[in-house]
């Protein structure tokens, strides 16, 4: 399998998370976003959106968007992080859409806009909205992870897998302290000291 | 079941759309959003969120994030509407995640800001760009349409239900045409025919 990926990038990060989860060796083929080459031709026959991460199969499929890549591959590989309790796996499923709504475009975009030189003076005004409601999405996380060990219960689930890349990162840009996330600080350190653990740029 | 739930949201329509499909009664108990009426005590003891919708099961459990929701009502009634093949759930997850992020707040959320008397200075200036976004998701559903009669295939699948509808009222507020796009059109014409479909204010 190809990764098509920016390292840099918490969506890829998730995939090459999962991966070193599970075992599994990927090509990793890198495009620097930031100059547009996720925009030609062969890029967008590989996915419309234009975006990566774009995970490209053995038969040469692609498959797109991160959340459905880490679905995909999970159900394939019958992984323990997909639950097979209906309930559970629904609490995956709410904290995998919750992190594209109302976590990514908050975190991940402002410190994007900060630490790539992509601001403009529309979000520089759009940024102080996206921050309160950043927080907000952090204090969600801090209040669940004060209650359980992660996102949906004891064990890990996808739903850290996903919500770990963009969270621990947070920081870069200087929008966000998770000093006032304790209990989001733990949750890091303790997915951090997993034997399979690999940090963002390291492919 | 009950379905916490605003007749005009789409999220919402989801819900009531997949459960007239599978022929499942769920009991509806409207808030009114523009009021605050999510943000209660006892709306946000079940969903912190302080969204709709939320499908409370018979056991008193709640469930949010509407594409999760729909994705458990599949599951749990083994509807034909998530396929079991691997590839074809791995598109039916893209769809879910994209309407998300790249079509949910760029022909959603202009919507309600145009419809529902919620424009501020802010949001007038986010929208030259929010509706550039909208034409080209538009535009991918447009030309996925060309090719096929829903979009992962020749069947209907949890994707067209999930795009349906805020796709299917994009014109209000007179940001979007459908007239630019045929497919879609026909697309529309193609789900309001089918004998279980309900419209979107009816519960």
């Amino acid at each position: 399998m190809i990764l098509h990926d920016f390292l840099p990038s918490g969506n890829g990060y998730k995939i090459r998370l999962l991966c070193a989860c599970l075992g599994l060796k990927v090509t990793l083929k890198q495009y620097d976003i930031t100059k547009g080459e996720t925009h030609t031709e062969s890029f967008l026959a590989m996915n419309p959106n234009g975006k990566i991460p774009v995970l490209q199969l053995d038969d040469g499929q692609c498959l797109s968007e991160s959340n459905a890549i880490i679905l995909y591959l999970a159900e394939q590989y019958k992984s323990a992080l997909l639950p097979t309790d209906a309930i559970l796996r629904a609490k995956v499923y709410k904290w995998l859409f919750w992190e594209q709504y109302s976590h990514e475009p908050n975190i991940a975009s402002p410190r994007f806009w900060l630490t790539h030189n992509a601001m403009t003076d529309l979000k520089k005004q759009m940024l102080p909205d996206r921050i309160q409601q950043g927080h907000a999405a952090l204090k969600q996380m801090e209040e669940t992870l004060a209650k359980q060990t992660f996102l949906v219960g004891d064990s890990i689930t996808l739903a850290d897998i996903c919500l770990f890349p963009y969270t621990h990162v947070a920081e870069e840009g200087g929008a966000y302290q998770l000093t006032e996330h304790p209990n989001i600080q733990r949750w890091i350190k303790d997915i951090e000291a997993l034997d399979w653990f690999i940090p963002i740029t390291q492919d």
